[in-house]
């Protein structure tokens, strides 16, 4: 229980000026300059205490995980569960991990204190990892209290929204592909055995191992609930009731998730983000920031790619519900696929770049030595490519459909009222989705993808 | 360096009893019979103190890893570095990881005591994991002293014999692919996904990242050095000259390689012995004993399967250098590849059944709630044996090629004192283990195998 853990005590505004006051690395950010001092509570008010402080001197957020030492009732924690699940799509917030272990749910989500605390820890760690390969788009990690759970960091300051209300809102971003492949090919490459020995990958690899328990939610939720009758799946029902059986039904389908299933639970190939959706990225018209890597681990990097090209794509089919007179959102779809397509082709640019800037470096997956002629280069990343786009494309597409018919929704949807508009697009998502699983070792293009993607949408 | 390290001493004859004196846990398996104790000093004299101890009432081995504490010159540490890693194929020997930073092969194998030191803590972690899982082919150990990286087990009596040197003299072991299958299908499976929920799986999966030093050995001495001009390569000369060249140019080969070294470094399948050929096997008419599994980590199964299959046919393509007038090893041939075929079979039949008699576990591969039919089941294990065999060709033909052009060669080979006649069979079980390795894929089953295996050997 929480309140028991030595050394955790819950902030609140005024015990967070005391603790501000006694932290140099806080007090630093905010020159020192404590008069004028304002705190503003912007967390979701459930799951974690977000804090905006500012200061005449600077600013930045306090974010600490809020824990509950209370045995809650089934029916309260199903709707906590749904609610959290939903809120970490949604906005920048997070899921707790209750302190029980009396119900079904919490045996996947993690059973005790010391696994939810190291979710903060193995977020900072990302953070920084992240900040420091691609630091132009992660915000800075100012201050971690590691028995507090605590991290301080930049504050996105306005108007920085979730990218994914921005999509909902249909805002282009003319940036983003740009910034995205960025992040991407920087954060991928420079964790994968294209850059590490396998000294520090193994390393690496073995602390990450302890982020275990929200890997296990990813596993439930995204590979395994979504193919099964589990009770916190749901759908827009009636309609889709028949296409969620079908899922089920699916034995290709479900053959193809268990490969992607073991590639998650196996395959330590980079420190990927573990929940590259289009809810943990923050943008205006010129900055891309991406936050909330409590997920992050070692892992297949198809991951990480399918999870943003595949919310992308969600957003994409959700277009068609949020058309009006004014706007039929044709357009804005037209630019969803644009950036699809730019991200994916400038990532595999951005990515092959470094990989021959660093050819003769201490990565040991392709050694100059043996891979010692520009043809023969070529050809192994071409091969690394396609396998990369394959995965991508799988996974990406498993995380479409498990946010139509599984546990966790997404807004680009949810924000449908019309239950048969919604349902039509969601529908087509689904198709999409699996067609893209099923048949991916046949795509040599994103531009392929994309044709599937109009075809089906123009049914 | 070793003899600064605390609480380490090496043993000789005399300070041995005294160990054995103070140590319950050996004075147990003597019966607490000390009078007519005997020790024979058994070790290959370099690298590790191998001690055979009995009394009337008892015996065991002692191991301890032999450490040194000076700079050597790199002519001898060449020397050294060939011929400890020959005894580790030939024999039960092991490898020492040499105390200093100065060469080049060092900062390959490992560079400090603290890594040599953990070598013994995971030969001991695996022993025993292996015994718990299959007490009948792995010895028992009975004690294990961190600080003095000693092991002690369970004495493996004549006539047991090191398998290896069984199949050069020629002698059957009727029991052998019953008992290897037997092995490999209980060790594999149930440190797999398939046995495992993935809470204990990235658990053992950490701990074992530590052993990486030896990892990386295997990497450099298996994937790479066979691939490259490397100061340690050596083969039959002149003979396989432009053998040893044409791998070196075989761009498929080298991509299909990095392929198989990828695997290896990232993907965390199960608990794999990682040194699994002939040399580690101990062999009576009845017993079939697993030894030596240093190299023990989370890796793909496939390898220790390859490394077991590619070893039987490197002792098949060497028997016509062994054959004579009394005896030209036709039947022989015959049976090894009876061995191959049964082993194969065996293993595929005794995993699937264990996966069957745990469909309803708490393995988290494949659900039983998600492959919830029949036929679903016989197709989720239909793609994962393939993919399985295929894995094991891969890595068997690879670990077959490194024996020729690498560092490392067998005494299958080496005992050929004709270097023509050495040279015929070795091009033989080359050229064998390239098609193996690049055609792979094609394979149905292992009939297909020995197919190609004799048509090479009838060339």
């Amino acid at each position: 229980m929480a309140a028991a853990e030595e050394g955790f005590r819950p902030l609140e505004e005024e015990s967070l000026v005391d603790y501000i006051k006694s932290t140099p690395a806080l007090l630093v950010q905010l020159g020192e300059q404590l008069e004028g001092l304002a705190i503003k509570e912007v967390g979701d008010g459930n799951l974690n205490f977000v804090y905006i402080v500012t200061s005449p001197g600077g600013s930045f957020v306090i974010k600490q995980v809020q824990y509950t030492g209370l045995i809650i009732e089934q029916s309260t924690y199903c709707f906590v569960v749904q609610t959290c699940i939903k809120l970490m799509i949604t906005s920048k917030s997070h899921l707790i991990c209750l302190a029980t272990q009396a119900l079904p749910y919490i045996r996947c989500i993690g059973t005790s204190w010391p696994m939810t605390k190291e979710r903060a820890y193995f977020e900072m760690l990302a953070l920084k990892e992240h900040g420091r390969l691609c630091p132009n788009h992660v915000p800075e990690v100012y201050h971690f209290d590691r028995p507090m759970s605590l991290i301080a960091m930049r504050y996105l300051k306005p108007p920085h929204i979730i990218l994914r209300k921005g999509l909902i809102a249909g805002i282009e971003y003319p940036l983003l592909a740009q910034h995205m492949s960025d992040f991407m090919a920087r954060t991928l490459f420079f964790t994968s055995l294209l850059y590490h020995s396998t000294l520090e990958h193994r390393k690496a690899v073995a602390e990450f191992c302890g982020n275990v328990e929200l890997c296990r939610l990813t596993e439930q939720v995204v590979f395994s609930d979504p193919y099964k009758v589990a009770q916190y799946n749901h759908w827009t029902s009636p309609h889709l009731d028949h296409d969620a059986e079908a899922i089920r039904d699916d034995d290709i389908l479900k053959i193809e998730v268990a490969g992607l299933k073991s590639m998650f639970c196996e395959r330590a190939q980079a420190l990927i983000h573990g929940d590259l959706h289009t809810g943990s990225v923050m943008v205006t018209n010129d900055s891309t920031q991406v936050i909330d890597p409590e997920f992050a681990f070692y892992g297949p990097m198809g991951f990480d790619i399918g999870a943003f090209l595949g919310n992308l794509i969600l957003a994409f089919f959700s277009q068609d519900g949020h058309a009006n007179k004014d706007n039929d959102r044709e357009a804005y779809k037209r630019w969803i696929l644009k950036m699809l397509e730019e991200t994916w082709n400038l990532f595999h640019q951005k990515f092959v770049a470094l990989w021959n800037e660093n050819f003769d470096g201490h990565g040991e997956a392709y050694l100059a030595d043996i891979f010692n002629k520009p043809e023969l280069q070529l050809l192994a990343q071409k091969k690394y490519m396609t396998d990369l786009f394959h995965d991508s494309i799988g996974f990406g597409a498993a995380k479409m459909i498990r946010r139509i018919v599984g546990v966790a929704h997404v807004e680009d949807f949810e924000s449908i009222a019309d239950g048969s508009q919604r349902a039509l697009c969601e529908r087509r998502a689904l198709d999409c989705a699996k067609k893209l699983l099923k048949e991916r070792r046949k795509f040599e293009s994103i531009s392929q993808v994309i044709s599937v993607i109009e075809e089906i949408s123009a049914r």
